[in-house]
């Protein structure tokens, strides 16, 4: 007989790297500890974690770190992971091209210098943002199955990936998305999908 | 009856963002077509590739982008990646942390002001490095088969990942590895292992 392991997230109280592994869990209705910690305690915590950061995932007491490969994890054992290694190849490529997209959002968002913060803004709105948000919305609309999902015929770690990525355009600048129709009709396909829904109804807005 | 399908592997001449990818085929002997482009053939192909960049790898004609996510595919397919999904798990975690350590070393190599290089070097010696070192050493040590391995009791994506990121250090200052003995064996074992062997018998060497 098996039973489910014991799983505990720790994250800051934002979505951030974390917000990902929690949309797994919530599509998949799985029960956890989600553990949110508050900057002014992150210095006493930062020592206990396997590479002095978080998420940090914690399975049947054994820690992990690193968001993109927590949510991985959650998504192969939740059915969340396609249906074939090229399909996890495909899911695992856009859920990296987030990583390198939220870095030069990170970036411009943590540049003090005027100058520098608006051309790292010019090259993110110019460049970054189409190429990225272009390449989710080409893998939905190429997508051979046509099932409006990025990756095979049914709700995978992609979907909300691209979900998550867009989840801030969509509140401060959803014109933006009128661009990707197909990304805009994905996240009303994710934001009914069982789990999401109530999870979304009860989630404590962040801004990030 | 399912047939082996056709690899093609496209990067620059260098082992750089592709190598582990190279030493996961090398090891499990799969044959593959290893395109090397020149640097000045590098705009014209650009927009042929997914995200503007590569490696990229091609099955049966398709396109993937993203190092992490091509070479976790290869060990997939191969063997080379663990045999449960917490095993999984350790292993993505690894092959990102890789990528985190590579950022800061090409932060470093790319800074063209003397004072800011001499920073990032100081940071990436004094904290990146045994960082991400210790974590790969700890693993080897802690492993719980006592295998010499990172993960598990058999060679796997960790131990290429642990091998490619050391061997600059290898080369150049051989020294630093003396302070982590468990990669310096485990870079032993790996240079001895099947498949390896016959590849860095006749590999081309490249700075990086």
């Amino acid at each position: 007989m098996s039973t489910s392991p014991k799983i505990k997230l720790t994250y800051f109280d934002i979505r951030g790297r974390a917000e990902v592994a929690r949309l797994v869990l919530a599509a998949a209705k799985i029960p956890y500890e989600d553990i949110r910690i508050g900057f002014d305690q992150w210095p006493a915590l930062k020592s206990s974690t396997p590479l002095g950061s978080v998420p940090v995932l914690e399975v049947d007491g054994q820690k992990f770190t690193q968001s993109v490969a927590i949510a991985a994890y959650l998504a192969k054992e939740n059915g969340l992971y396609g249906s074939s290694a090229l399909e996890q190849l495909a899911i695992d490529q856009v859920a990296l091209a987030r990583e390198d997209l939220t870095q030069a959002v990170g970036k411009f968002m943590s540049e003090k210098d005027e100058k520098k913060k608006a051309e790292l803004e010019k090259t993110l709105k110019e460049e970054q943002e189409p190429k990225f948000l272009g390449f989710f919305n080409k893998l939905i609309k190429e997508n051979p199955t046509k099932s409006g999902f990025v990756v095979g015929s049914k709700i995978t770690l992609a979907d909300l990936v691209v979900f998550e990525t867009t989840q801030m355009l969509s509140e401060k600048e959803p014109q933006t998305l009128d661009k990707y129709p197909e990304i805009k009709a994905l996240r009303t396909k994710v934001t009914g999908s069982d789990g999401i829904k109530q999870y979304l109804a009860t989630r404590k807005p962040t801004p990030f």
